[in-house]
């Protein structure tokens, strides 16, 4: 049997170019030797942008749909206006591959900083709306830059959108020991997104009555990542909460150095896309600061996405030995991919 | 001289009608002798809404506005459906009264316990907006509870209130010995509202050489939340991301015991209303473990707010000394009022 991966790989700016280098670096180590690794890299973000005005011309947008899955390192720049390549670029992709769920896993690995006293046992996934809510682009601005200017922001919901997302947030929490959901909303105030999201996780929890549900509002949400992250297991939340849930969930859980994530398309449809959690940190870019783990354990969700389960498990593995092995002295970007390749090596 | 405060006291649900008792308590025993309090009690809340359907009939309304301030304790309670009393009552307060600066400081006091390892040195305030943003109940859902269903949410945002509000946080921040000012939005998604929030937050601050500024994405905020809370001083953002900001705050900084709210209409056209942020926790009200002191706080907000400025700094003194003193066994609702109401006794 001949299997292959058809990689497009998007470095990105900043600190993105160098760690996917050591995202790729794992990939190969890990890959068993009759997995074919076809890669196929874009230049896309910042320079690319500054150079021809372009973020994401349609043409590599028919092209990355060739594959089989896409590695992200980071994108965005202070040189370009804030949202430019934001929206034109890593919010077009999950919108245009319908990448719905995005997957956020938070786990306190061994020896690692947390801000947090007494080392809680912190090890949940969030599964973040990705397709809808404030996230569409749609709202405007009237009479803009006047005295008089009123600006809008519209968060769109749809049961279709909800449900899927809802279903495979009870997928994943039956899938694991503890079976427990949480839906974090803010029903409350928006009542009318809130109300139907509410609904919903209430009517599909009908068919999954081996899961264990909980509702909180964001506000309080953030109250228990930081005095009781282990009440968590998974939870189940808008585009917007689970963006601002899951960089709480980063730094307490070790920082964003660790944080990966999953941009997926269940169906298969189009490539998801795997990416880190930090963003391309420009202020640490080429200083070999960066720590690249955060892209490795993504490149294990793209590995356990595609069906290659026990080679996403050994870079886990690998990541959770590393930074139990760890000294506190420091190691450079390369250093950290070296020693994550070789552990993995079959 | 004689002096008086007319003030409304609404205690609502759950805890709420305990901690506002302490608060009058601590109140009536601060204020200088020459000085008249009267108060009124409103009856507002689930009771009233189960008994008569009402949650803010006009006529209240109307005879709030004789009032020189609000106290409020808590609104909520599992037996309404959410969104009623948040909405029908609360809000409908904040919006009517236009308490477009909803103040929350935020102390790490001695002696409290934050679950944040290292006890760094926190004290900052943040200056929500309350009157604009998601919270103004614009949207709706059609085909409501079908597989159809499409639910939006609106944030309206207004260069008038976003211009006011963050004036507002110029001369808090002035007026504070560090002087410094972080604007928290998303603008690098919701492009339009955060724009127009940081081209006036630029444009203001030209006014104020003397004030440093800063400008944080909402998710990175929470990362500094609780990996340096020490940088903030004065923090402006908006409605929504004003409410999580402060519920990470108060948790940060020892729990949402201590954390205090005013919801200021610094025009005096209306009376302003003074709140702990916590909720009316019905699972602890009667037994006696409620804590006041964020009630106690806001009394001192709103003496501040009157201008009792020397009665505002003794109830804080008076909190930080009671937190000092205590050697960690439990103490009712009850007697911690008491032994606040003690120490600011003239
Ligand atoms: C860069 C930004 C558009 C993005 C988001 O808001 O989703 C980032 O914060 C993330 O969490 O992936
Ligand atoms: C009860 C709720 C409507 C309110 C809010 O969201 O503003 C509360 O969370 C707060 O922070 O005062």
């Amino acid at each position: 049997m001949s299997r292959s991966i058809r990689l497009a790989v998007i470095p990105g700016d900043g600190i993105g170019q160098e760690v996917v280098a050591q995202g790729l670096k794992v990939l190969t180590s890990v890959l068993p030797q009759d997995v074919k690794l076809e890669t196929k890299e874009y230049d896309l973000g910042a320079k690319r942008w500054h150079a021809t005005g372009e973020t994401l011309p349609d043409a590599e947008m028919e092209s990355l749909k060739q594959h089989d899955a896409i590695l992200l390192g980071a994108i965005g720049d202070p040189s370009v206006p804030s949202g430019v390549l934001e929206r034109g670029l890593l919010l077009k992709l999950r919108f245009a591959f319908d990448h719905f769920v995005n997957l956020r896993p938070s786990k306190l690995f061994p020896n690692t900083s947390t801000p947090l006293a007494g080392r809680p046992d912190i090890d949940f996934i969030v599964v973040r709306e990705g397709t809808e809510g404030p996230y569409t682009g749609n709202g405007g601005s009237l009479r803009t830059g006047t005295p008089h200017e009123v600006a809008t922001e519209v968060s769109l919901n749809t049961a279709y959108g909800v449900e899927r997302v809802v279903r495979d947030a009870y997928e994943r929490a039956k899938a694991r020991p503890r079976k427990k959901l949480t839906l974090v909303h803010k029903n409350n105030v928006l009542v009318h997104a809130g109300h139907m999201w509410k609904n919903i996780f209430d009517k599909v929890g009908e068919e999954y009555p081996e899961v264990t549900t909980d509702y909180l509002h964001v506000d309080a949400a953030t109250i228990f990542f930081v005095t009781q992250p282990e009440r968590f297991d998974v939870i189940v939340t808008d585009n917007l909460f689970g963006d601002i849930l899951t960089d709480l969930a980063a730094a307490v859980t070790g920082g964003i150095g660790l944080a990966a994530s999953g941009n997926i398309n269940p169906s298969g449809a189009f490539p998801s896309m795997f990416e880190p959690v930090h963003g391309s940190a420009p202020d640490i870019a080429g200083t070999g600061k960066a720590d690249p783990t955060a892209t490795i354990l993504s490149v294990a969700l793209l590995l356990r996405h595609l069906g290659y389960e026990a080679e996403a498990a050994r870079i886990e593995e690998a990541v959770a030995a590393d930074l139990e092995a760890r000294d506190g002295s420091p190691r450079t970007t390369d250093e950290i991919g070296d020693a994550l390749a070789g552990r993995v090596a079959g």
